[in-house]
Parts: structure tokens; sequence; C-alpha cells
């Protein structure tokens, strides 16, 4: 393995962070003592996006024991260090950068979503109970309320003085959000909202903060005014009093232990006629006026309710960076110990084969570096498309749909990715692998909840293929099947894809490789990216067919259902390539001629990767011959091979501090000096 | 979905299955008051294989108490119940079946895995705790021991006076036992044996039972005799006294948390010095005379090392049983919730569109259902044949190595599978999964172990694929590689294949299959073992010609670690075979022509499966073409369309009774009555 100039990492000075006072003073003297090579350091700079001065200055200034927790604390405890952590969050600056400048925040979305992800690094106890008070409460008090509900509740809500959750999903309720039982019944007498859970599937559950610290909770039900519901709307609806009280009323449940999030107190809530005041109800996008008239700009319930839950995109896409980061992280700590681990002895080779000189361990690992470093720059780029949107002086709803729809998809591949990648991990690094201490069956247990919070995946891929077929259009909206499949049957007359940054290098990319044969373009980007695309449109125009052939079928559901697994094909594939071509815009973006050789040799495993996994695929529909499917087998091999000697150099790229990975095989000490227990 | 009638299961009489006291004295009132469907029922009898009287009586008298543990239980309380639950192990007869009728077992070591097995369906740290105690240590004392050792080591085992421990795994060694460095130096002036951990990595780690319970410890080390090493052999250490305190020169440490087994306290050991009786060395293999010299009927150190390890079979039988059980209560849970959990409503189908009507649904767990099929058939094999060969009067040397090959191989096989099922399963549940009350994603963490302990799967995959080159002619030797691929030159003239009960009914079928054309073979048997052994020949004989191509290298690891992904395939070709020649022999022994029929679909579906998971590969190596690889893709959701109706009766089928299930949202009153928490 090679060895590179070590040195200390400091973050170049950078006049466009913001820096709360705790943390610019304490930025001079940096608490990480990180020890990373050139190269390692290069790469990080290269991959850090427009947020990359945010991500150096999170790692220079954030101590290691606010961002790691023992493994051995109980739940109780757990629950407590979460609490205490994130008041070093609000001191570190890491909280609160999406909030309007009026009550102390950066007006920052795309910054918020990063702080989440830094917060990632750590711990996700802290990183989802943060996430829920300052991201999803904060968030839609944000989005949805008004300056005087900013001014009320997102004061209290930075200070920690009222912990805020998000009460959607109720027990009978989780993925259908449209059909949530809990009612707010405006009460003109009173001018008050009735709060009020009706059957017990109407409970809120999996709430976080719900079980002990909630003081607040941002509900979700539907709106009835006079006699008439106006669909899901938001209420504020205090749950506790300032010792911890609930409020008459409220009854609050623990849902106790879980696949992981030890620090997080998910609860359920019932609510039995809670009265609030009027001026509790989210009244951004439909309100009631002083006269005790429901009144909104958007006059189709469904199209406001998509449009709420459209200000909501964030929490998708701050779980995409989320699973996006426990990825590089168990990436980090099986590479690390491949490095140093021996499992036999060969001959000729006395004491120096480690795990990863084995080709079937960097078959598991690097890869999977590959991809990780594919959805850096997936991720990159959604987060500063979100920034990007919210700045816009006039709102883009179609642009606006095109990011949901990437957020979810992202969400629901990132996610999928992220638990094969932990348990990977976990597995490559036997038995220590199994031990809590070395850091893997806890973030494995945690990031776990990400598959299914924030949206379940299958729902999600459905939904990018909605998109698809209805090119963004019509996707909210009460679109039945044959809407739904018109814009598809259009679009692929010509092709239809969204405009982005990379697009005339993609085209350009793509018409070199058509002009070269088979045996030169294994390699070539071009050919990767037309694979790519041309799975998609296939996929995708094959399926707009099928719908559109059983269009009239009574049975719509049946119809649609026959097509299921075409359907999460279409997402998924559609997905691929937008993946491919980030990492590709990523790359061409890069200066550094060593690092970008580095990111191109990436990016083709990553893209031979994906077409080998899908070799069935292209070879039934006649995109590859056998004898090219064989070869790309070969090249992943020597890819693998090529990238290995550089494997710490990269796992240093992706980010993440030794010292934040909390991983006790990792230490030097370990090794060396290693003691065994103490009560014989 | 359809409703079948209910009957209360009770098992049929069987004379042939012996029963301790308590258990039989219970059996004529079985706690057992599982409702199970008519077909639910003979699918469960025409899958028990020989030992399904076995599996029955467990179900009818063990009572769920004794089965599930309270998953908010903290580690020490885990712990305790643990050790209260063995003991009522040993009253219902599910411990030391495989010990000598001398000591009051049963001699019969097939019946201790289904013993396992049956322990495996409640709760594993239970399962893992009793195993180490009675399987490893027991069965070491057993397999390695004389009748001396018998007598006074496993008696008081079964009695559970004496907590055994199994200590193999060093810090610094896992994977190669050959290379263990704890040191067992006979004393000849005192005739004792000084048992030693010479460095940190010579730490005995992972040890289960040493943390708190372990009395004595089968210990692994390199005998010393005079000044000569005759490698690895086990000596049986105390390791506490009747208190629990340490003895002297032992130092023990406990792990602490783990990615699950809370039940099991595993910790490290470290020897100094510590002095043993001669006796103490079990000697059946290879001990030490009055005269203090070493004596062995085998000569070679090599092949007396891997006879030793080859009596500890069983362990891998153990956890491939434990593993695929894991699977069906994966299965077993995530299916009853896809039968009544309503996610939305579809247009047409009010109220009654319930998860698993759902295409993609099905596509989740009715293969995977059919995958748990194919390994319980081929665990049954397995676990028949060990006893069969147990029983033989003459040992069959080659028969030994090949079941010993068949169980790394399972072992492998059905833990990737229950890792990747288990995780499948939880998310298939959405937020309810995640909650450890729900049972899956406690069962994820503690089945996980499986994967790395009692060897690590990429070392197991790689032995089979040894056994197949060396025609397990050799495979324990020092075969270098140009020894390895000998046979597999010689025997691919031929067809190389093991003589099974199956194997006349598997080439009658292939034969039959190679007659018809290529549209009526896509539901024949006969194909689909023909593309499966294809498969497998291929594979082995092209890896065969590759390392014969460079066995003169100099570096003999560069030539073998440069064709790992090969040899990984191969092991795993042949692994796929074997199963479905498992299934097929079981459909073959139904004599229920209901059940036979479902089970031929199960068996269909999973060879599908298996086909359109390699459909790159076998596109690229010519064995299908376009077509036939996109027909297969509609079979399988034809199949699972056609299959989901009995998926209640399928589960029922794999054994696991609900209550055992311990989930805590398939209990009736959940949906009906819930009420949410007390503190509001």
């Amino acid at each position: 393995m090679t060895t590179s100039t070590q040195q200390t990492h400091v973050p170049e000075p950078s006049t466009d962070v913001t820096m709360p006072a705790a943390a610019a003073q304490e930025a001079s003297a940096p608490h990480s003592t990180e020890q990373l090579s050139d190269l390692g350091d290069r790469l990080r700079d290269a991959t850090g996006g427009s947020y990359g001065p945010v991500r150096d200055l999170a790692r220079a200034t954030v101590p290691t024991e606010v961002m790691v927790r023992d493994a051995s604390l109980t739940m109780a405890q757990a629950r407590e260090w979460t609490n205490e952590a994130m008041r070093s969050l609000v001191r570190y600056g890491m909280a609160g950068s999406g909030f309007p400048k009026t009550v102390g925040g950066l007006d920052d979305v795309g910054r918020s979503c990063v702080d989440f992800e830094m917060t990632a690094h750590g711990d996700l106890s802290l990183t989802v109970k943060s996430g829920v008070h300052f991201g999803l409460y904060g968030g839609a008090v944000t989005a949805l309320g008004n300056a005087w509900h900013h001014e009320t509740f997102l004061t209290p809500n930075l200070a920690l003085e009222q912990v805020g959750c998000y009460a959607m999903t109720e027990f009978g309720h989780g993925s259908d959000v449209a059909s949530l039982e809990t009612t707010h019944t405006y009460d003109a007498e009173t001018d008050e909202i009735v709060v009020h859970s009706p059957t017990p599937s109407a409970t809120k559950t999996y709430i976080g903060a719900a079980a002990q610290d909630a003081h607040v909770a941002a509900v979700y039900g539907q709106l009835v005014v006079g006699d008439e519901s106006h669909g899901v709307h938001v209420v504020l609806v205090p749950l506790r009093d300032a010792d911890g009280t609930p409020l008459p009323g409220v009854t609050l449940g623990d849902n106790g232990a879980k696949g992981g999030l030890a620090g997080v107190d998910n609860g359920t809530i019932t609510f039995d006629q809670v009265r609030v005041p009027r001026s509790h109800l989210l009244d951004r996008y439909g309100g009631i006026d002083d006269e005790g008239r429901y009144v909104s700009d958007i006059d189709s319930d469904n199209k406001r309710f998509f449009t709420m839950l459209g200000t909501l995109v964030r929490g998708r896409i701050c779980v995409a960076a989320g699973a996006a980061t426990a990825s590089r992280k168990a990436l980090s700590i099986a590479t690390r110990y491949a490095l140093r681990r021996r499992q036999f002895s060969a001959p000729g080779h006395d004491g120096d084969v480690v795990l990863l000189d084995y080709l079937a361990h960097q078959r598991k690992l690097i890869p999977a570096i590959a991809t990780a470093y594919a959805h850096r720059f997936a991720v990159n780029e959604l987060v500063e498309r979100l920034q990007e949107l919210h700045e816009m002086p006039t709102k883009d709803q179609e642009a606006q749909r095109e990011l949901e729809t990437r957020a979810a998809g992202l969400k629901a591949v990132m996610t999928r990715f992220g638990n094969d990648t932990v348990q990977m991990c976990r597995e490559a690094c036997g038995g220590a692998g199994y031990m809590a201490e070395n850091g893997l069956t806890v973030l494995r247990g945690d990031a776990d909840v990400f598959a299914t919070f924030e949206g379940d995946n299958t729902v999600l891929l459905q939904l990018v293929a909605k998109g698809l077929l209805s090119g963004y259009k019509e996707m909210w909206g009460d679109l039945d099947m044959r809407g739904m499949v018109q814009f598809a049957a259009r679009a692929f007359g010509g092709q239809f894809v969204e405009a982005t940054a990379a697009r005339p290098l993609v085209e350009r990319l793509r018409s070199a490789a058509a002009r070269k044969g088979e045996d030169e373009t294994l390699l070539d980007r071009g050919w990767h990216l037309a694979m790519f695309a041309d799975r998609e449109r296939h996929v995708l125009e094959t399926l707009a067919t099928r719908l559109r052939r059983r269009a009239d079928d009574q049975d719509s559901f049946e119809a649609f259902n026959s097509a299921q697994d075409h359907v999460l094909l279409a997402a998924r594939t559609h997905m691929d390539r937008i993946v491919l071509e980030a990492f590709v815009a990523g790359i061409e973006a890069c200066e550094d001629e060593e690092v970008r050789g580095l990111l191109e040799q990436l990016c083709t495993l990553h893209a031979l990767t994906s077409i080998d996994a899908d070799s069935g695929w292209f070879q039934a529909h006649n995109r590859m011959s056998a004898g090219r499917a064989k070869a790309v087998v070969t090249q992943i091999n020597n890819l693998c091979t090529e990238l290995a000697p550089h494997a710490l150099e990269l796992v240093e790229g992706m980010g993440i501090p030794e010292a934040w990975l909390n991983s006790q095989m990792l230490l030097e000490e370990t090794a060396a000096t290693w003691t065994p227990g103490v009560d014989g």
C-alpha cells in the first residue's frame, strides 16, 4: 500500500461562511488533529461542492465528543446525551441555518441540509432528534407559517427552550398522508381549533420527541371549517407544560426500544378535543379569516395538499444525505480495518497480506466506494438546487416538482445502498464488526430507519415513475392512468430530458462514443452515459405503451398493479442516470488533474458495476453482446486492483475524520498494546 | 385471500421420539393452542423430514414464555433470562441429544441440530448460548474426548452445574485456526499441561459465556510436547470456581454490547501459565501417553488438524439451520402483516386492498418464501446425512469431507440469504418493522452474527471450491494449486457429481427436458436442473483451466487471488444446484397431491428466481436467449400472483407457531382495540 505525505488538515479561511460566535472563536484553534494524506485532502476539496467550506468548518471546529456517543449507554442515558449534544449543535452553528433571518437564521435551506449531513457523520440519534426539532418541526413552521409563527415559535426553538415534534404519521396511516384521520375543527364561537383523534388508528405514532421531551407538536390533520373539510393542514399544539407534564386532553406514549436510534424518544400522541387558538394554524397556503371563513390562494384541495408537502422536500434531501453519509462512514471503517487486518499468511508474502489485498475483499469495498462518490456528487447537486430554487424571486412550479421527484428518488436509492453497504461493511470486518464498540452495528441499526421514514422507498419510486410518465406537469393532481401516460406518449417523439448544467457535456460525450467501435468504448464515458440513458428511455417507453394499452380497463388498480415491477424499474433506471450524470458533472468541475484521474477511474467503476448488475437486461434487450458482458467483469476487477493502493486516500476524501468514526478497532493502541478485561 | 378450515394442531403420536419425563407428561395436554389451516398443517407435515415428529413435539410442548424474550430487557436482564431459559430447554428435552447414551444423551447428532433449530424459532440468544454450552463445548468433549471426559464433563454440563465455553477464536486469529498462538505445553515433571497466552493477540475473544458464566473452557492451542509442536489440540481449562470467581492465572473480560444477542455474555480470556492435569487434554485423535510421549493414530499434523475440526461440522450445520429459521421467521412476520395491513385505498376495491395485493410486495415476499422452502429441504437432507454418517460402522472419509463441504457452503448461502431476507422483511413492514416489539429488528441483530461466526462466509465458499477442485480427496491436505486442479482436470472428462438419493430422478428429469423445445420447457423441472448443473459445470471447468494455466507461477497467492471472484462463483453455483436438487428430492417424497402441487410451484419460482438473478451470466454464456430471459421475468410475476392467495398457508407450513413470532403488531387486539400509552 502506498504512503503519502501526512499533513494536518486546516480548512481554508472562507469569508462567505457565517460563523456563530462560539465557532468563530474556536476556529482559530481547531479541535481537529486529523492527519490527512495530501491526495486525500485534495479529494476532499474536489468533492465538497459549494458548501465545501461549511463542511470544512464543522470538521475543524466541532469536538469529537459532541459527535460520538458511547455505544454502551442505556436508552435512558442515550436520550439524555442526545439532549445535551443538541445544545452543542446550536453552539457550533449547526442548527437553524434554514430559519428566516428575522429570527437569527441564515435563510439558507441548502446549508441546513449540510448541517444535517455533518451531524450524521457522528451520531444518528443526535442527527434525527435535531432533524425533527429544527428541520421537520422548525421547517414546517418556517415554510407553512407566517411572520407571527416565526417570531413566536422559532425563537424558543432555536434556544431549545421549546422542543418541537412533527406529528404526521398515524397508527393506521403511514404512506397515505391524505387519509390522516386526526381532525382540526374550527369552532367559530370560541375562535379556536379543536384537535381530535377520533379513532385508535388516528393515534400519532413513531413521533420523535413525543415520548419524553416535546413541548409542542406540528400536527397534521383534516381541517374542518363549518361543515366542510379542506384537507390536511398543520396546527401547532402544545403537548407539555414547562415541567414536562402532559397538558389536558393529550395522551402520550413511548414506542420504547427500536431497531436503533436509542437516543430518540419516539412516542405516540392522542388528542381528546384539545383546543388551541385559531392563530396556531400554519396558514401560508390555507387559513381561516377573521370572519371564520376558509381562505386559500390555491383552489384545488389536492394541489394545495401537494404544495404544502412539497415545501417539506428538504426532509427527504436530508435523509438521502444522511444515508449517503452512513455509507461513507461504514466504508471508511471497513476499509481502514481492511488495510491493517491480516487473515492468513501467504507463501512469499510473509506478514504483508492484508484483507484488502484479496480480490474478493476489493470487490466488496472498492465498487461501493465508487458509488459512494457518485452519491456525494448527486447530493451536492440536489442541495445546491434546493437553495437555488429557494432564492428564485419567482417560483418555477415545474422545476420545484422536478426537484421533489429527484429528492424522492435519491432518498430511495441512497437509503437502499446505505443499508446494503453498512451490512456488507459489518460482515467484511468479521467478528470485530459485530462488536458495538467498533461502530458498525450501531450505525446499521440507526441508519436502517432511513429506508422507511420520510416515505417508504417503494412508494417514493412510484412517485418518481409517475413524475416521468406525466412529465412533472400533473404529477400532484388527481391524475388517472390515462392522463399519466399522456406525456410519456408525447415525450418520446423526441427525448425527454431535464435541463441540467451537465447536459451539453453529456450530449457531447455520448455523441463521441457513438462513433467508436465496441472494442474502444468500454472505458469511454460517452458509452456509459448512452447505456444509462438508453436503458431508462427504453424502460419508460415500453412502460408507457403497456399502460396505454390498458388505460381503458375497468379496474385501474389491477392495470397499474400488474405493471408495478416495470414501474419501479423505470424509476430506478432514471435515478441511475441522474446519479451518473451528477458524477460526470462533478468531475468536469475538478481542476486538479491527479484528483480528476482518480475520480474518472471511480466513475468508470461505478458505471460498469451498474451495467454489470443489469447485465441480463442489457443483453436481453440487445444493448450489449455476450463478449462485452464478460469484458465488463474483467474491467471491474482491473479497476479494483488499480484503485486498491489508493484506498486510504479514497476514504480520507470521503471526509469523515477518523476520530468521528468512533471505532475502537481502528485505534493504533488496540493492535499494538491491547490488553483484555480487568475482572480476572 | 382464501380462508381455510381452521384446526388446532396436535402432533401425531410417534413412538420413535424419545421424550424426557417433563415433556412426555405435558405432551398429553399441549401448550400449543395454534390454529392452523388444513393445508398449512399438511405443508408442515410434508416438509418436516425424518425429524418432523421431533419438531412437532417441541411445538406442542415448549411453552411460548420459554421461547420468547421481552425485547426491552437490558443486557444484564437478558443474560439472566437466557440462563433461566436454558434450564427449561433441559426440562423439555431440547439439550444433550447428541451426547453419548452413557451420560444420558441419545447419541443422535442429527437431533441435536434439530434442537438447535427449534430453539432458534424463539430467541437467538438462548439458541446461541445453549448452542455454545451443549453443542460447541459439549460437542467437542463428545467428539474429541474419551469415556472419562464424557463422564466427568458431560454429566455436570447436562445438569447445568458447570457452564462450558468454546475458546477457539483469538484476537489476532479468526479464520486462520491453524495459526492460533495459545500454547498447551506439557510439563513432564508435574505431568501437567501449561496453558498460556504468549501475546496480546493470543487473547481468546468473542467467547460466548466467558464474560460472566463459564466455569470451564474447551481451549484450542498448539500442543507442545518436549520441544516439538504437534499443532492445534483442545484442553479443558477451569475458568471460575463454583462462586464465579476467576481462577488464578485466568483473566476474563467482557466484550460488552454487540450487534445483537444481548443475552449472550461474550468475553475475552487470557491465560498466564495456567496448569491443568494431563487428563484434561481431549485426546481422541492425539494425546500424551504415560511416558510423556505424544501419540496419535494420524501421522500428518495437517490431516489430524482437519480431522479434529471435521468432527465439529455440526456447528456449521446448526448455524445454517438457525439462519434458515431466521428467514422463515421474518417471512412469517412480514407476510402475516402484509395480509392485514392496508396502505392506500384503491378505486373499486374499497378497503380490501392489503399490502400483499401489490405485485411489488409479492415480488419481495413470495420468491423469498420459495427459497426458504428450498433451504428447509436442504437442511433436512444435511441433518439426516450427518446422522447417517454418524451411525455408519466404518467411517467413509470421502463422504465425511463431502458433508463438511456441503455444511460450509450451505452455512454461507443460508446466512447470506438470512441477513438479506430479515432486512427485506423489516423494511416491508414500514415504521412498524422498526419497532423492537414487533420482532424484526431484534431478529436482524441476533441472526446477523451467523454471517461471520463458525467461519467467515468468503472463507467457507473458498473451502467449497477447493473441495470441488480436488474432488474432496485432498482438500484438507497441504495441497498446492497444481494438486488442487488435478482432480478437476480429470473430473470433467466425465462429469463429476456426488451420489445422492435424488441423482437418478435428477438425471431422468434432465434427459426428458433435453428433448423438448425452448417454448415448452420454461416450467419444466428438467430444464431448471440442467441450467443449474450446466452453470456449475462450466464455471468449474473454466476455473480449473484458468488455474492450471497459472499453476507454475512463482507467486501462487497472486495466481489464485486473481481468480478469486471466479472461485467464489464456482462455490455458489455448486451450492445453488445442491439446494435445488434437495428441493426436487423433497417434493418427490411428498405423497399429498395438493401439497405437492404447491411445492412444485414454489420450486419453479425458486429456480426461475435464481436463473433470473444470473440472467447476465446465462445469456453471456449462450445458455439462454434474450426472449427466454424476458419470459422468465413474466413467469416469476405469474407465479407470485398465483401463490399469493396461499400466503397464509405457506407461512403456516414453515412451522413457526404465531405466538413464537413475538410480534405485537400481529396480535388481533392491536388492530382492533389498540390504545396508546398511559402517561398522558
